[in-house]
């Protein structure tokens, strides 16, 4: 078993089967070293503030990311990922929601605990009025792939 | 003619005379081997789910790539473009539309049709309440030159 | 003193303490010869085109390249910055408000009162509903460091 599964394991995260785009579109492009993800909303709809709490958007964007492990997975060994670079985080929110930050926590959170210290990012964490299918949140990543992975 | 000018001859796509940016900031910027292109606005206007539908908003995302392709023949020769990596799309979206992904296919498509698989990218598609002009959708690129182009 | 250091004073520009993230994110994440800068809110509170005008906007959103450069200089040196490559600006806006490019040439305009002709980057000026704390702006950056820096 990989490093990264076993970690996965030991946290009690199973990835689920991934839903590969069948858009023009694609689930991460490898860039030189880089790897762009393309964003995945969350399974849990809702507007944050209103019919969602804090709390329950943290789940839904930490239950984002293993969707988003599940994808990349598709295409790379995760054992290739060398660090996250970058994440932007969009959550529906409110017209008087303000803690999008402790929302996306639970996105960063996780990564940490995936990844350790690798896992620690630059970030966005922003508020919209609407996300497709309804959902709570949507994360898209930047990750470094060691070298020849 | 070069080879892309002769795919958008046969798509029937005409680039329009581009818009140069009048600010402090730059159509688009050469970062190593990748450009970072800055976003456009649909010249169509309106809200999408309330002023105008998914298929009127999914014009408005195709015709938008061809305002940016304009702007990043300014500065560089369109054949000099190895592959798309990156899209954002926003979509200004009434309070109840979450059919974003289904407007920014209209941006994707038209980039493989283009560009073929090369053209084929990762992606953020969503939901703003507003943008610039009251423009119906936004985009931003990331494309990848070749080397020494 | 540095010669970006020179440059400030020049403008008057006093870097203020910079408020290090609490969470499993960073403040800036480098990333080969780039160096991804988390984003930033504006102290200035409030709805561009209800509570704020455009100018008071353009101000908040000058300061915030003020707040970003001193979370910048806590990871690395001002004179290693080659040049800026890439802007996202988010604009808290009314329903209403469609004048996003020129609050955050507010930005833009700092950049390259600093960093001259290498702060002139790529950029996306959007508007969303809501923001952390409620503040007028959000912004987040990529910047392109000098070799071996």
């Amino acid at each position: 078993m990989s490093d990264i599964g076993r970690r996965l394991k030991e946290l009690g995260v199973e990835l689920p089967a991934a839903k590969t785009p069948v858009a023009n579109y694609l689930g991460t492009k490898r860039s030189g070293d880089l790897l762009f993800v393309s964003a995945r909303v969350s399974q849990i709809r809702g507007e944050v503030g209103s019919d969602l709490t804090t709390g329950e958007a943290y789940q839904a964007a930490r239950e984002t990311v293993i969707h988003l492990l599940a994808i990349i997975k598709e295409d790379v060994d995760l054992d290739a990922i060398e660090s996250v670079e970058k994440m932007v985080g969009f959550v529906r929110s409110s017209r008087t929601f303000t803690e999008q930050p402790k929302v996306i926590d639970g996105a960063s959170d996780l990564l940490v605990e995936i990844f350790g210290k690798h896992g620690r990012h630059a970030r966005t964490a922003t508020g919209v009025a609407q996300l497709p299918f309804g959902a709570a949140v949507q994360l898209e990543l930047i990750l470094r792939l060691r070298e020849r992975a």
